[in-house]
């Protein structure tokens, strides 16, 4: 049995709000359907934020509720607050995903709050998740955790404070966010051991951004360090409004191929997530679509893991 | 004191015979002293073939006399047979490579001969450039390592015997080259390891396409395992004309930029590195340049290795 890999696709949150264009609704939930008719298990499909900010994530609302009824999908929503979260709670989200930059530059320009602010915000988002009747993840993403085009280097100390208020606070997952794409694969070797050994396996995924073209070597180093879930998004869209200089996802389509051709299962059928590009070129005419896979077509020697 | 790696640039070989404009000779040769002025020791500068197959390719021997003239420089040319081979000791090269392919379909339409009669080829040019006044490194590559676009899997076995073959032919190193851009981090990590374990130190470099966008992974792959030695092109020209599908190389300045990251030392300025993609535009206009170093700019965390 191969062992199993969790690709989460943000193309529908981190994509669609760097994009030039905008989605329209209907062919966000499409595309959604798509992705998760391709095998994808966790789809991070908007945000709630205030639309003055990121207008392509007004209909965020709509897209979680369309997006639930996708049989087997965890449902993800992105909030910067306990507003955004207690909104995706009432769409019905599965988990909402928490950012928290580790740097004072990058956290005051994305979220107008300290790191430590917003560490204080997601305890108040546990304790008022935990007390309604249903049950929602929580998971917090520490952004810039590898470099901060505002604040240049960020200790790996300041990662592992805020990754320890983040478990202390009772999220039920942490991620290390590479914001900007600066990360190398040492670096993430040595976060990555130092995160665990301060919050164990309560360290989750990756996120991880291509900016210099070191994205899936950086995968590969966590995949080597253990880590066994990544963000990615289909055709390498996104970046970072409030993060100068950064680049897409890696790309959902290539990190699937070197997971599947090293023997990790995903439960994803790349012909069926290649197919998906075109929803996403249909939906967001003109914008610069990335990946190798799909450019080049799945080598005649590729076995998806058994 | 950072342990070094080192970089050979394949743009001028295996860049300038995919592109589809020809760059002017005059152009060639200020494009080679200023990636040798940026730092790079080894530099494939062209190659020994017929003009009617690669006419890019026709003034060889004139950029390999000029680029003698650029100190510290190891000037690399490819040749295919002896006659070649011939030419590029005529002309003063330091280094002959010779391509091996070890799947019969890419080697007949590559070489027009199966890999057992190139081995003995490669055999040929050893004893004659043994039998020299003057010195020439003979390398070998075995191409189609990691799969063939003809043949579909080549397997290991297949390579270790061509491998044992080139060390008994008497070569002065064997690189592994990932002709088509279809190998992944663990398969590269298996066959170094496997190839070394037949010849040892023998196995100098790899030779990576970045086709399915994964070629910094794999040179993470072979890095981790141990290989000291990287081909790439500088904004990731290139590909193969005889292998459908192809990609150009891993892109020299992102590779840099993980190994000058991760503390490998590579002689190289990345600053005078990206420059010298202006010469390049400027020979090939019109040509698409990849690499997300020089799109994005240096981060202002990057420290070059000491």
């Amino acid at each position: 049995m191969a062992e199993s890999v969790m690709v989460c696709e943000v193309g529908p949150r981190d994509g669609l709000q760097m994009a030039t264009g905008r989605m329209p609704t209907e062919v966000k939930i499409r595309w959604i359907a798509a992705l998760a008719g391709a095998g994808l298990q966790e789809i991070e499909v908007g945000s709630f934020v205030p639309a003055r900010i990121i207008p392509q994530m007004d209909d965020t609302d709509a897209v979680v509720r369309a997006s639930l009824r996708l049989e087997g999908l965890t449902v993800v929503a992105l909030a910067p607050n306990l507003r955004g979260a207690q909104a995706a709670y009432e769409a019905g989200a599965h988990r909402v995903s928490i950012p928290v930059s580790v740097s004072e530059g990058h956290s005051r320009a994305n979220l107008n709050r300290s790191p430590n602010e917003q560490v204080a915000e997601v305890a108040r988002i546990v304790a008022w998740v935990r007390a309604q009747a249903r049950p929602m993840e929580v998971e917090a993403a520490c952004s810039t955790a590898f470099g901060c085009s505002f604040d240049g280097v960020v200790p790996e100390v300041a990662v592992l404070a805020i990754a320890a208020g983040l478990a202390e606070a009772g999220v039920d997952g942490v991620a290390l966010a590479d914001t900007v794409g600066y990360a190398h694969p040492a670096q993430v070797r040595s976060l990555v051991r130092a995160v665990r050994g301060e919050i164990g396996a309560k360290l989750e995924n990756l996120h991880l951004h291509d900016t210099m073209g070191l994205g899936l070597a950086n995968a590969l180093a966590g995949l080597e360090e253990g880590v066994r879930g990544f963000d990615a998004a289909l055709a390498g869209l996104g970046g970072c409004p409030f993060a100068p200089g950064a680049s897409g996802n890696i790309v959902t389509e290539d990190l699937v191929f070197m997971l599947e051709s090293m023997g990790f299962s995903t439960g994803i059928d790349l012909d069926l997530l290649i197919a998906a590009r075109d929803i996403l070129a249909e939906g967001l005419p003109g914008e610069a679509l990335h990946g190798g896979v799909a450019k080049a077509g799945l080598p005649r020697t590729f076995q998806a893991a058994a």
